[in-house]
């Protein structure tokens, strides 16, 4: 790795959210010169002390992916380009779905327009999703799996992916997009349930709370942030990069249950309650998911190494330090 | 039909141009009372000498579906709403992709918010494209074909056309979509192959100019306008509309050579020169392309009428007479 990125320049949008400060994390101690922006906007990800340790190490540039000029001179001279700003609640994209749009599709076809124009032989690793499958037809869910999101951030996610493959294939930007299951572990945002629902797991069991379980029977899959770290720069120095998409994924499908009573175990004590499903978001649930990663398994060699308990333990023993900054 | 449209109120966006257009005349004739909204912008389909021979029977309000202020108002108390407005120039959406997204799903979402919270009784017929397909991984394409756009506006005009569904399936709205082929006919945009690469072969052909034939061999399908402005009827009495989509198509299928053939003959004379298919579009080229149109024909009984001959002798006859008009 470090022959990839030792004294190269890597921009990360989303840089001080969940995965884009770990991802930093990892691109710092590989020697990268890395440059973050992040909007900091409320009801995101992007928390100032997610890279606190290493705040001196890297640039930090705040201002939002939608603003075109400022992206056009943080993109100028990168080598790499880490795209991770997103609007990722689901709720709020049908809240506000025009917001959504604009993130996550506007923005992206802007920036694409940017690289292409000002740095055609940037790399460029986009954030997509497993929310554009929409409801699984058969599972573990492949990459071909027909595409047919069930609510707004889907079907814009599922754009702003499109993009990216486009952009490969019509004018050879050099793009791979990962879709992400449940990302989890250290600096995720436990506030709500906008960027995952065991964020606010995390908070619940730690503040000695019952964990709200939604239904209970989901079934569902879940990546650690180093193992999303690690699928993110692998992909970031393929020898050819040319539109391809691939799933991550993880070593466990567990159910909704299980989950809470595997966090209560690892935390040592806690209780859960299930809630009905409420049903007007029944239209926007996609039921059972987990995916197959055999692709990106097969052609960059990505795996996920660590196991959900030891993810759980990791994540519940940052929270336990740290649970005021993230609250 | 009458009994459906007459003193009804219908709303067509993209109303002066080719497609608003002819469907404006038929609802007048229904008894309809029809309001068209277009932005008049030079490089699309709007012209009013589209409507001239019946301007008195309906309203006109230029404007832009981009403007929500004056579409919310333009939306209200409609019984009906055709929603036909779109950029749809591949070329253009890649020399302009912001601008095809501001059109084709900006204000396609924007719309159907404004449906939403002030109209949520109101039908909506879509107008889609089997643009969204992109290359067929075979033929004829049925609905069921994974869709795979290769250029921005496939891309956008799928996740306009999600967004129509969506609201469907999430808020109860009614609306459908018509994925649109090649659709020909009196009052089509002839400038240039904005619209139709036919526009501007019925353009040559009437100037004495030779008709320009990009490859030649790569299959097509047509939809007469009639017959495309009978689908949109039908969709809008189907006695239930909860998200459904349908292809069009047409009786014949045809390639390029055969068509400035019949082209030809239908005109009395004229000539073709075959052009090299150039370099920088093979990308976002589909190949051949045909569609299933079974689904429509059997759920709404729609089938197409006239033939590949008559519609391009009704055409030729039309511009004899206009030509001027739509330089």
């Amino acid at each position: 790795m470090q022959e990839h990125f030792a004294g190269r320049k890597a921009l990360i949008s989303g840089g001080l959210g969940f995965i884009g400060s770990n991802l930093a994390e990892r691109l710092v101690a590989l020697g990268a010169e890395v440059t973050l922006v992040d909007s900091l906007l409320p009801d995101y990800g992007g928390n100032v002390f997610n890279v606190a340790p290493f705040r001196e190490r890297l640039h930090v540039n705040i201002s939002d992916v939608r603003n075109m000029d400022r992206m056009r001179h943080l993109i100028e001279g990168q080598d790499y380009f880490f795209n991770l700003a997103g609007q990722t609640s689901h709720i709020d994209s049908m809240l506000n779905p025009v917001v959504d749009l604009e993130i996550n599709c506007h923005a992206q076809l802007s920036m694409l327009e940017v690289c292409r124009e000002c740095n055609p032989k940037i790399k460029i690793v986009f954030a997509s999703t497993r929310q554009i499958y929409g409801r699984p037809q058969s599972l573990p869910v492949s990459e071909s799996h027909p595409l047919d999101p069930v609510d707004v951030n889907g079907i814009n996610k599922m754009a702003g992916e499109k993009y990216h493959l486009l952009y490969s294939k019509v004018y050879g930007l050099q793009t791979t997009a990962l879709r992400l299951t449940n990302t989890i572990g250290p600096r995720m945002r436990i506030k709500d349930a906008r960027q995952t629902f065991l964020g606010i797991w995390i908070r619940q069991v730690l503040q000695g709370e019952p964990i709200d379980v939604w239904g209970g029977k989901q079934l569902r899959d879940f990546t650690d942030v180093q193992d999303a770290v690690e699928a993110f720069l692998l992909a970031a120095i393929a020898p050819e990069m040319h539109g391809e998409f691939y799933n991550l994924g993880g070593n466990e499908v567990i159910d909704l249950i299980g989950l809470a009573k595997l966090l209560i175990e690892v935390h040592g004590s806690g209780e859960y309650c299930i809630r009905e499903f409420p049903a007007d978001r029944q239209p926007i649930d996609i039921g059972d998911y987990y995916g197959d990663f055999s692709k990106i398994q097969s052609q960059l060699g990505w795996i996920p190494k660590r196991s959900l308990r030891e993810t759980l333990a990791a994540t519940v023993s940052y929270y336990r330090e740290h649970l005021r900054r993230y609250l």
